[in-house]
């Protein structure tokens, strides 16, 4: 199995919101997108992002259901400042986040806050000057002094 | 915010049995390893998914505890035929993962199954022949009769 997710899919309980928050609040272009069924986001070179009802995802996974709660992960999306970090969490709450961790110094060395986007899931934004990717898209990722 | 995820990062219950699953048991290499602590490997162009103790991400969230059961997300691992999913399945079985579903034909027309790894995080090998990624990494999906 290659080191390889081609596909991240959010099982969530109110398909309508998180469809307003990603598309018509953060602005995301889908791939395909069915409102009411399912929508696919790019957000990697081959990967897609899905929006899903959780019913129908426990239905296709064919475990039984999910009980509620915030999903024990988190994404993260990088910004190249401390600035943009502030400015980021403010455009996630004007689209309908809440803010879980307002901007500050993170224990890694740099500077990030978290929200939870509609559906409880949990995004850190973050400057970190550790973390870079080269042209071949390899990440480096150093420790920084905090 | 760009239509990006850096990081994908797991809270798992027990760090060494998840490190075990996906470094000793499925080989991927990893970008940076601290055992017992945290460990970061790449799965995507410029991506890592990290694992990292569920009590450290909660904190480092700031906003409280993560209730147990299955996170309502699954992961998609794309390969090139049904048989390539029946061995993938079998080879995450040998690694330490439970079968969820049993390879199968798939509602979107293809073939597929799930495994959930260690922590119970849910992972869906495909074969998608609907499924294609061009030269510059975009994705297409068009939908196939089932």
């Amino acid at each position: 199995m290659q080191q390889r997710v081609d596909f991240i899919t959010l099982g969530v309980p109110d398909l309508d919101a998180a469809r307003r928050f990603y598309v018509d609040g953060l602005g995301w272009k889908p791939t395909l997108d069915i409102p009411g069924e399912i929508t696919f986001i790019q957000v990697g070179h081959g990967q897609l992002f899905g929006i899903w009802g959780i019913e129908n995802l426990a239905d296709d996974v064919g475990a039984g259901p999910f009980p509620g709660g915030p999903p024990p992960l988190a994404f993260a999306h990088n910004v190249g400042s401390d600035e943009e970090v502030v400015e980021l969490l403010a455009r996630a709450e004007r689209a309908g986040a809440t803010i879980l961790k307002p901007g500050q110094r993170a224990a890694f060395g740099g500077f990030h806050g978290y929200f939870a986007d509609p559906s409880g899931f949990r995004w850190e934004i973050a400057h970190n000057p550790g973390w870079s990717v080269d042209a071949d898209g390899v990440v480096s990722l150093g420790l920084v002094e905090g």
